[in-house]
């Protein structure tokens, strides 16, 4: 398996209409998309900076998993994601026989169309992992 | 105020020997230095991928920041770290002006020589951020 680069970085907030200030006025990004994942049951919005994208989660109900994660820890970071340059296909078949438990045994389509996978916080260091590809290239 | 990219991510940990296999074995990523940081009360173990750095986290005391964050959260992300192309001193300048809460008020040497300063996460939508930039560079 070949990580390339921190592809994005999910990060849990109550209104990303509240949070576009910090994000556009203090840091200076400029947010380029939003977009709601209904399967996830979140709304996104994402900014760029280097190799990396921030991807704000917004939850679009009670029962998402990003409510819960903030109902229990509060805002914040939520979860890493890695871009794997050699498919994810493979990286979920060499995680699976070292032992890895995983969230998707196989890719499924996620923000921005890209094939993605999350590997369970119990075998990450308590760290909540997806694992990226772009088909598109 | 001119972000380049996300310098390093920050992982809270309680035993940097425990979550080597994962990190090296799983993840397939180098360990290139550990590092003991005296006043934040942290060993420290970093990795390289794309641009960004992943830095664990370990408390050498229970009396230290990351030490009180595992107690009150759990292992996982701990905070993220922008380069910053323009300067950490000028950023803060900026950052106040417009409100800002400042941890450090002026730049402080971090780990890797890096000159660094944290903001105050009720101003970053509850992220821990820290300011990051290279003397040497």
């Amino acid at each position: 398996m070949n990580l390339s680069h921190i592809e994005h970085l999910g990060i849990a907030v109550k209104s990303i209409a509240e949070s576009l200030p910090y994000y556009e006025n203090i840091l200076g990004l400029k947010c380029y998309s939003i977009e709601e994942v209904a399967d996830q049951k979140v709304k996104t919005a994402f900014f760029k900076i280097g190799q990396t994208k921030i991807e704000l989660l917004e939850p679009t109900s009670d029962d998402s998993a990003v409510a819960k994660f903030i109902e229990k820890r509060g805002e914040g970071i939520h979860h890493i994601a890695f871009a794997v340059a050699d498919g994810v296909a493979n990286a979920l078949g060499e995680m699976a026989e070292k032992g890895v438990k995983l969230i998707d045994a196989a890719p499924r389509r996620g923000a921005e169309g890209l094939n993605i996978a999350f590997l369970h916080p119990k075998s990450t260091c308590s760290v909540l992992t997806e694992l990226c590809e772009n088909p598109n290239k």
